[in-house]
């Protein structure tokens, strides 16, 4: 039997786009298979109380200075675009729209995503950067344009972000091994310790 | 030249409890020197709008099973006492009231304390347990209430917890080696890494 994590995760989120580039590795070295949860982050704030760490300074400007440290650990580029945190609404959308429809295109989404919001950023805020951005990675934009319209994507991603909170989820990156959840990617250590525990 | 971290808590922080119950050991690994930086944390989460994890209902549940975890691991007892989170004012008072005045005095009371708040944890907002574990740790408890009473000694930890804001400090533990700042047990890798390249 194979083992499995969820890997819940919002594309405004810097610390779920360095696990997100850590995953491949991380599946090699624990030989499990993820299960790609996309949520909407705003969502889960605001049904937790939780806020974007951001919204305390103090703890806003050592967060940004920790995945500084991280990502140069990793050897991942990091930067942040215009206006972060931005709303991830039609990004996220998009993303569950390709699980649901196209799911052999939904890892590239998301890469190209994640790369062009902290790898080399741009303003996602943009719809004719975004159209840009998707043009490059091989999407037509209309297509995902329309899938953002969708009323069955935007119901599958309220789905999720309201599973993310029934199961106690309060920000992102967060993992689950079965029942047990891990929340950061500070944490992918721990996971790795109970997918071997399986 | 010997290396130097300070180390920053308050005694009603687990995550600052089991940090402390590493330091020896840390100690000894590192070959670094500690110095002790007590705090008021309440006083910290005032100054920069920040609070208590707990506060976040599913963020706390997670946090204590978080450091129950690391609890296992450490092979270090972690329990709640009754009201926790309660106030330390008067804890706090002590502990730097001994760094002035008893500093051969100051560790064995944090250890006392530490682990009447999460080892084996007393009722510590009661002043007649208090006394007693204080007793129980060779203390004179009317010596101690003494020095919380002390205006140098109540100066001495605001200027602490001032110091804390000024120079970034949002929770606890925090650790400094030089101006880079470490924020959290989980951390204390990446205070080593720092200590190493110094």
């Amino acid at each position: 039997m194979s083992r499995r994590f969820e890997f819940w995760f919002d594309l405004g989120s810097p610390a779920a786009y360095l696990a997100w580039k850590r995953l491949p590795g991380f599946a090699q070295k624990t030989g499990a298979s993820v299960t790609h949860k996309p949520m909407l982050l705003g969502g889960v704030f605001k049904a937790t109380g939780n806020a974007s760490p951001v919204t305390i300074p103090a703890k806003g400007k050592w967060l940004l200075g920790d995945l500084d440290r991280t990502a140069r650990k990793d050897g991942v580029p990091l930067a942040y675009g215009p206006g972060f945190p931005i709303s991830t609404l039609a990004l996220m959308r998009a993303a569950i729209g390709l699980q649901l429809r196209k799911p052999d295109r939904f890892a590239p989404y998301v890469d190209a995503m994640f790369d062009a919001m902290f790898g080399a950023p741009r303003d996602l805020r943009d719809e004719k950067t975004i159209a840009e951005v998707l043009s490059a990675a091989g999407f037509a934009p209309a297509e995902i344009l329309a899938l953002t319209a969708d009323p069955e994507v935007k119901q599958a991603l309220i789905r999720n972000t309201e599973e993310a909170v029934a199961r106690g989820v309060f920000g992102a990156p967060t993992f689950f091994v079965g029942g047990e959840m891990f929340w950061g990617q500070d944490r992918m250590d721990a996971v790795a310790e109970a997918l071997a525990a399986r």
